[in-house]
């Protein structure tokens, strides 16, 4: 894919202040180095997007000093205006750049070594090879504290990917669906998403009884007369991304569907309304499941309320039964209640959210009543 | 992403043939699981496409007997036409799907258990911990045994993906690119192959100097006359992508670029009339290598020939100094010599090549006559 991320030298210091903070993370968990391949946490730290393949790139974080970051030589190019961020350990074709990553490392016996989660086991299992002694942990304890605070930047991007997704969303219900397939309606939806300089990460249309499974994979049924139709798609703007569902209808619904529309948006506003710093996520899931079950349809919400949204479209905080975590001020995530009634219909209503000291605010605003297309 | 890769019933004999097949593999291998998660592997193993995310999806492989497939409950529903391949481990949203894994596999001690490349290492971190005492190794000895050798059909999507990039390309270079920005120019050629009905997999533009760096950022540099550009691109059809490289200049080239074209051009064919049965790949790489060394561009060639191609866009067999494999009729990978000089210009030709009984054979034909444009 090409980029539409920002890349400019002169937002080194931002880079050079989140990978400060991730060394003193590394101090306070007792951790000695983080390795990092291509992903949104190398993106997010060193501001390089690169793209993910069978040759290794890699920051290397030690939890005090100067970084190395392992490239191959046809990319190091790309990494010259980086080099006050970290050494460059260029890697020739015929060369093993895990054995590079293992002379900076040197004695590691007794180490403890952070790998990002979204590294390829390939790769972990020749720098466990190539580095025996150490013990071995994922990174998401370190980088979650710091992603999932986002700056104000942050949540301005995505704020305005929010607002972009509505424009489209507005466009795009304007137009009856009835005899698309599900590929032509997502198509069509995607289309005037991108006409809003959004890049495309996903969209699952799903329609009549196909919406009953939460991540349909869209297809050729046909839309008709009768239908609820759910889509849940997002696009990001320099890496941020929405990431938006609403259920419509086709035809004029019967009154059980209009009582379950109904219970859902309740869940989906109960959420929102329990969002402030110091609330336990998990309670957030509870706001809304509630709601739900005291109408009857608890068994119906087959998944979590909620994740994380940023840089990655799943990322920390879930919002999930068991995770105690409290919120604070700059968190991101989608507030996503929903209900699934097998070979019959569903309905999911989502929203970014974030939380603010004063409480939760939505990020995208398009219509959250019942659309009633042709 | 939509899927654009069909998913039929009907097909599952194509799968339990390859599941088969990877059993003997592990038997002959010693190794007595292999797990996959969502990735090509699992696509060309299972007919499932899924999207990798942080809810574990993975097929559980024994050496013999009927294999297993971990999901989460809100995905189970697309697999449901799948249980005569593997039964299902289904796990709650406050379950650890690793746990299902751990006890499908039961007392691990001394037993090697084989991972996909693309696994995540948060995946693999936790697999090793819930199954202590086993050996951890790579599936790609496993896989690529199976995926390397592409059968008829497989041969006809890559051809046909890359009969499909040819029109696109040739329609492209209908109209002038001075003035435009690299993105702009690439947005055009994307545009011009997804209507060719391909999913756009990648896609480089590198003008003037920019194209000395193999794998530059498309960016916002304004296309201008005496520029030579590099197009390097790929779509697929059902997941088996094109991968095609062309350059050409803006206005009349000097002598001295016309030569190095010349050059390049001889490299790409002199490694086509290698490819045959039972040469090892890298003299492929050797046989282009020579012709650039000679001309005395040998310190301009910055990597490797070429990699495999398929439903990745980088796989095996790599064209590389060092691979000794010999090639076999169904390989199918790229021939893309390229001389880069920095700051000043870069040229690289690259074609699909299937590896027939009695030679190569391209798979993409656009012209590879130096073409000028305005």
């Amino acid at each position: 894919m090409m980029s539409t991320k920002a890349e400019s030298a002169t937002d080194l210091t931002i880079y050079a202040d989140r990978m400060g903070r991730a060394q003193a993370e590394l101090a306070r968990q007792g951790v000695d180095y983080l390795m990092v391949g291509i992903s949104s946490d190398l993106y997010y730290l060193f501001g390089y997007e690169g793209h993910a393949s069978e040759r290794l790139t890699m920051l290397i974080l030690p939890q005090s000093g100067k970084a190395a970051v392992v490239v191959p030589k046809l990319e190091s190019p790309l990494l010259r205006s980086r080099e006050a961020l970290a050494g460059h350990l260029i890697w020739e074709e015929t060369e093993a750049p895990t054995d590079l990553a293992a002379r900076f490392v040197g004695d590691a016996s007794g180490k403890t070594i952070a790998v990002n989660d979204h590294l390829y086991s390939s790769f972990l299992l020749k720098l466990q090879s190539a580095i025996p002694g150490a013990s071995w942990v994922s990174a998401n304890d370190t980088l979650k504290t710091l992603r999932m605070i986002k700056d104000a930047r942050e949540v301005e991007l995505l704020h305005e990917a929010g607002r972009r997704t509505d424009v489209a969303w507005e466009q795009f219900i304007a137009s009856p669906l009835s005899g698309l397939t599900e590929l032509q309606a997502m198509e069509r939806l995607v289309a005037l998403t991108r006409e809003q300089g959004l890049e495309i990460n996903f969209g699952i249309c799903a329609s009549g009884p196909n919406a009953a499974s939460p991540h349909h994979n869209t297809g050729e049924r046909v839309i008709q007369q009768g239908d609820s139709v759910v889509f849940d798609w997002g696009g990001s703007l320099e890496g941020y991304t929405s990431d938006v569902t609403r259920t419509l209808h086709v035809g004029e619904p019967d009154e059980e569907f209009r009582t379950v529309y109904a219970t859902v948006l309740a869940a989906n506003q109960a959420a929102l309304d329990a969002v402030k710093p110091g609330v336990a996520c998990q309670d957030i899931d509870r706001a809304a499941r509630s709601v739900i079950s005291e109408a009857g349809y608890g068994d119906a919400f087959l998944h979590r309320l909620g994740h994380g949204l940023g840089l990655d479209v799943h990322e920390e905080p879930y919002l999930v039964e068991g995770n105690t975590m409290p919120l604070a001020a700059g968190m991101v995530f989608s507030d996503e209640p929903g209900i699934y009634l097998e070979g019959r219909f569903g309905i999911r209503i989502e929203d970014a959210v974030v939380c603010t000291e004063t409480g939760g605010m939505r990020l995208n605003e398009a219509t959250r009543e019942l659309v009633v297309v042709g």
